[in-house]
Parts: C-alpha cells; sequence; structure tokens
C-alpha cells in the first residue's frame, strides 16, 4: 500500500468533516498496512476545540490496542498538526507521520520553528497529495465567506 | 480570592493523581472567582497519553458552559504544560494560565523556547506554590524507583 491510498483515506475523512460544516481534516492511523482508527474533525459538533481529527484517531487507536504508545503506527493527516496535536503525536511515540498540505496559519511549525515537537524515533513525510488536501480547505473557507 | 487559594485547589486534584498512580498533576479552571472544572492526570487509568489534568479540565469546562472558548477563564495547573497542553490552550482562547512548578523535561518550553505557545490575549503567571508543586512530583518519581 502506498502513502497516496492511506492519504485518500485521511482524505475521505476530511470530506466527512466538511460535509458537516466543521473545518475539512481527516486521519487515519495504519499498523501494517491496516487502518486501525480514523477521525475528522468534530470541534463544531462537540462545542471542543480540542477535537481535532488527529486527537480523535488517536485515542481511537489507543483505545483499539488498549496501548498508550503506538511505536508501530503511522498517523496520515489531511493537514499539517497544529500545536496541541504534534505534542499529542509526541506523547503517542508514533513511528511515522504523513501530512498532507502545509497549514502557514495553524500548523505546529509557526511556534516550534526549527525545533523538533515529535518523539526522537518519530519520522515525517510530508507533501502527500498536498494539492486535493489544500484545495478541500481552501473551498471550505471560500464557502464560508 | 488568590492565585494561592485555587491552585491548592489543582494541588488536591494533583495529589488524586498520586493516590491513583498517576503523575501528580492537577488543574482547575476557575471563572468569576468561581472553580467551573477539576482534573487530574489520567494517563495510566484510560490507557491514553493524552488524558492530562489540563486537558480534562478544559474538556470538562467547554462541556460545562456550552462554549468552545474560555475568553473569561483562568486555568490552574500545578506544572507546566507540555507542549500537547499548551496547544489545547491556545485553542480556547483562554484569558490566564497560572502554573506552579516549571517542568524543564517535559515542559512546553523546552520545544517552544522563546515563541509565544498561547493566544496572544493570554496571560501567563507562574511560581504560585512551586515548591508544593514540584515536591509532589519530586516524591512521585522516588517512590516509584
Amino acid at each position: 500500500m502506498t502513502h497516496e491510498f492511506f492519504m485518500q483515506q485521511a482524505l475521505k475523512e476530511a470530506q466527512k468533516a466538511y460535509s458537516e460544516g466543521e473545518i475539512p481534516v481527516g486521519a487515519v492511523v495504519v499498523i501494517n498496512d491496516r487502518i486501525i482508527a480514523r477521525g475528522h474533525n468534530q470541534v463544531e459538533r462537540l462545542n471542543d476545540p480540542t477535537a481535532h481529527a488527529e486527537i480523535i484517531a488517536l485515542t481511537s487507536a489507543f483505545n483499539f490496542l488498549g496501548a498508550k504508545y503506538l511505536p508501530e503506527g503511522i498517523l496520515y493527516v489531511s493537514v499539517e498538526p497544529c500545536l496541541m496535536c504534534a505534542g499529542a503525536l509526541y506523547w503517542s511515540k508514533i513511528s511515522k507521520i504523513v501530512w498532507g498540505a502545509d497549514d502557514e496559519k495553524n500548523g505546529h511549525k509557526r511556534v516550534t520553528g526549527e525545533n523538533w515537537p515529535f518523539h526522537p524515533k518519530t519520522e515525517v513525510v510530508k507533501g502527500i497529495l498536498k494539492e486535493d488536501c489544500a484545495l478541500l480547505m481552501k473551498n471550505f473557507f471560500k464557502d464560508k465567506r
């Protein structure tokens, strides 16, 4: 399975968020080429600004595995994680994070700069299907105006 | 009511965590001199490394108020928030964060350095009852060894 395949699944989650009036970000957690958890942004529905796609997918993965670390896991997320989600991913000890579009406004890099926010063993891959991921966000905010 | 009074309440939450075998961090959210939410670290119990005192207290406050922002709120927490909790506090737009002990290992400042991770309007006060807050952590890790 390719990064593109799993990012398509994260995009499906993002589209769910879009159709529910949520900022369209979606995530999946993969272990051994299998999706074990999914999440999409639910900030409005839950009235909780911490209910990001990544947090929901991670919590679901911890529950599924009965484990609080994901050293074999890969998180795919359509947009660069924010500072909170970067911090949650640090705690998860996840092996790899794959994101689509960068987020200049709310991405963690705006605050962390050159400092590495993740676990030392975590790898990052970015830019997978980034045009599709960015377009969904762009369309959402265009609709909102 | 003083910062010390509310930090004592956060310390009570931290002691709950201690007695449950959790790293002893506790938090309360205050609006108009009233505690509207409490939280203590529940990472082990919930098998979820995102179940920090601050996140639990914030989510409880959002639920209590039916609002996703806390511009009138003050969060008291016994130990410096980690990167994840700093990011969650950013999203909450909380007016003030008061913490006790610094955390050189896992505090957000290790990663954010001189960059401000919180909402531009958020104020920070630190060092309130810091010896008590730090001693609880020190004793916990001494017991563990």
